[in-house]
């Protein structure tokens, strides 16, 4: 039986590498997955569940009936279970709420009671607190005792008979203090803590530049409510980094893991920006239009457009998500303008050199009349230098005006410079071909 | 004096926060940063250093005497002091290494063996490593004496006399375990580890995907030489994802940050997509000039050209982006294909009935004939449709071919949507106005 066991668990490890443990778990028929979660046990069942995705363990769950399900759930670390709780089924999940021991099913509601994407809602209340007066040595037998519950027992907080935040002692310190003294006395009392109604971001953000393992999470009035660990923080980095990206493609970012998103909800997140981008865009029928006589004198103008706007908007994309991603990496800012400015526009010259030289070459080859080439190979020299420009002014400018400069994606630069280059290509057109003169 | 210090270390760590460090650092005499070093010690400067940019870290240090320079490496972390000398001038360099204790000197020139991306560069020889037949509480003692210098004391890494890795004990286990047993018997055998010559982006992620608060570092015969910690993690993902940025803007990643790049660095990371993209794009020319005839005998056709090619290339761009990440973050691949495929296609439909008619009434509101608004609603449908479907499959075809699906950038994506745009455009456009019929 115990190497039946091991034999599954190893199996399911597999899967979880592969990331196909719920592709095989949802076909399984709900005995088949009671029968699973029996052999198991609730523990490693759970741990199994707190490694999916919380919608996918919670549609797992429901197959379940309510008293496995509600047993599971306590075996679950109370963080882990408070994500997958709130995915259930309202009428599933009332029912499980009622089979479980009432304290576990007080604590999972206190956790929920906090949105999930703030400190309040990414937290766990598995963490140790102590009274000042509180021994080293009998610290540190404390802390043995409740090693297996707790999520760590590197640091223990300070806090007084209100579970007001004091300070903080980490195992390092108790190691390295004489067991007489008190956690009191050895206590780091500037403590960096969050507020459990701030963002998980600044939760996270705050945990790795300050290099610690855990940071506490407090209420208004400076109470300890639970703790964020150094674990949680590469999945919150890598939910904002998801969104940075679908934003940088010119979509809403999605609320839930692509693989649950519907073909409707898909439409959704993307039609508006869709929509605002198609208007913004739509002025460039009017420019052309507006040089419809030039494009009738000559017609080969036209060959060039889609390659120049093109061009245009791929020399702004480059620009724009790097400087965008150094903004916010770098900490560059309107103040920096001076040193970054000069060096777009520099390295945009040399681009707009070798592109203008390509342009004309193409042209040439193309076989169109030597005027529209010269035409060509200048328009985008123009553009390139353009785009450039466009696109280093403008994310300093929204940062400037207090606006997330990461709403620039790359269709919106595109955008942008598509109907400025072709004002640009018809009036270069004007000058060189001396049409409607 | 001691007032003084404090102040100034306030400030700095002020400026830290702000990122504005090296811009106010860089602004000082060599004298005035002599005077902070001595000020402030060389273990305090070191960690302003090491908070810094490793290049910005080494111009500073270049304004040092060599001795002083020397001086503030060795109070440094070595991974931190191994980075910024990495970036020394070649002569500054040799002659800071004279300087140096020769013990200090030999493990920086080790650590500079490995190249700065992999797991070898990264590492930190500053670890306890324990013989196995050490007892629970000698190895707690020996813990204690060594806290103050190593990176972590909450793993001992078990090694034989010739260095190879045998186990790990951490804290946790050490502190639950009774002080007579020996670490051998406690130690767990089945250890996560790395190769030296691994890329570091392996170790942070299988740091991340273990949960744990360091990884060991090994050479090819399994002899242990450093430990990798869970702050440097950060910064490595940090690393990653401003590279895969980058590359969705269709640019090659930048090997410094972004205020250190000159102009024509950034010129030569950018030009090659560039010219690629142009190429790519040329055949728009070679289609439009196929399409000559009908061009002229509805010139309003080129009105909506931008329109409808960027229209593709924006819903190219949205499918493109979230799906590449969802393969990178949830793990799909071409297994899930019929999945994936009718979801965008439906979400795709939907996009085109809003865009064909939203095409439609912007050719009214222009006042062109009906037959050519009627034109661009049908085309603009089938373009993004067409676009969807080929930001669906090109990703996923990509990973069938062993190709990372992250080469597929915003641009790319745009530029083989325009042209096959064009050529949807004008058969669509050929069949409703019977051009040539």
């Amino acid at each position: 039986q115990r190497g039946e066991r091991e034999t599954v668990e190893d199996l399911l490890w597999e899967l979880v590498e592969q990331r196909q443990l719920y592709a095989v778990l949802r076909e399984l028929e709900p005995f088949e997955l009671a029968r699973l979660a029996e052999l198991l046990g609730d523990e490693t069942f759970g741990e199994f569940l707190a490694e999916l995705d919380p919608s996918d363990a919670a549609d797992l769950l429901e197959r379940l009936s309510s008293q496995e399900a509600a047993d599971v759930l306590e075996a679950m670390a109370p963080d882990d279970a408070a994500d997958v709780f709130a995915r259930l089924d309202p009428d599933e999940a009332r029912q499980i709420l009622v089979e479980m021991e009432p304290l576990e099913a007080q604590e999972l509601q206190e956790l929920l009671s906090y949105p999930p994407e703030t400190a309040g809602g990414r937290m766990t209340p598995s963490y140790v607190a102590l009274l000042p007066d509180v021994r080293v040595d009998q610290a540190i037998a404390a802390l043995r005792k409740v090693a297996a519950e707790v999520e760590t027992i590197y640091y223990a907080y300070v806090v007084d008979e209100a579970n007001h935040l004091l300070g903080v002692v980490s195992m390092r310190d108790l190691v390295l203090s004489p067991p007489y003294r008190t956690v009191g006395e050895i206590m780091t009392r500037d403590i960096v803590k969050v507020r459990a109604t701030a963002d998980q971001e600044e939760a996270a953000r705050l945990l790795v530049e300050e290099g610690l393992l855990a940071i506490p999470v407090v209420d208004d009035e400076d109470r300890l409510l639970g703790i964020i660990t150094v674990d949680d923080v590469a999945d919150i980095l890598e939910r904002e980094v998801t969104e940075d990206i679908e934003r940088l493609g010119g979509s809403q970012p999605l609320e839930v893991p692509y693989t649950r998103a519907t073909p409707f909800y898909l439409w959704r997140r993307r039609i508006g920006w869709l929509l605002l981008l198609f208007v913004a865009e739509m002025y460039t029928g009017t420019v052309l239009r507006h040089f419809e006589q030039e494009l009738e004198e000559a017609i080969a103008l036209a060959f060039f457009v889609p390659l120049l706007i093109g061009t245009g908007g791929n020399a702004g994309s480059q620009v724009v998500t790097t400087l965008v991603r150094a903004m916010a990496v770098e900490g560059i800012g309107i103040r920096d303008f001076f040193r970054i400015f000069p060096k777009e526009f520099i390295a945009g010259l040399l681009a707009g050199v070798v592109m203008g030289t390509a342009g004309f070459l193409r042209a040439e080859i193309l076989g169109v009349d030597p005027a529209i080439s010269l035409t060509v190979g200048v328009a985008l020299f123009c553009i390139v230098l353009w785009a450039v420009t466009v696109a280093t002014l403008l994310p300093l400018l929204l940062r400037r005006l207090g606006i997330d400069p990461a709403v620039v994606s790359s269709p919106f630069i595109a955008t942008l410079v598509d109907g400025t280059g072709l004002v640009i290509y018809f009036n270069v057109a004007r000058i060189i071909l001396h049409l409607h003169s």
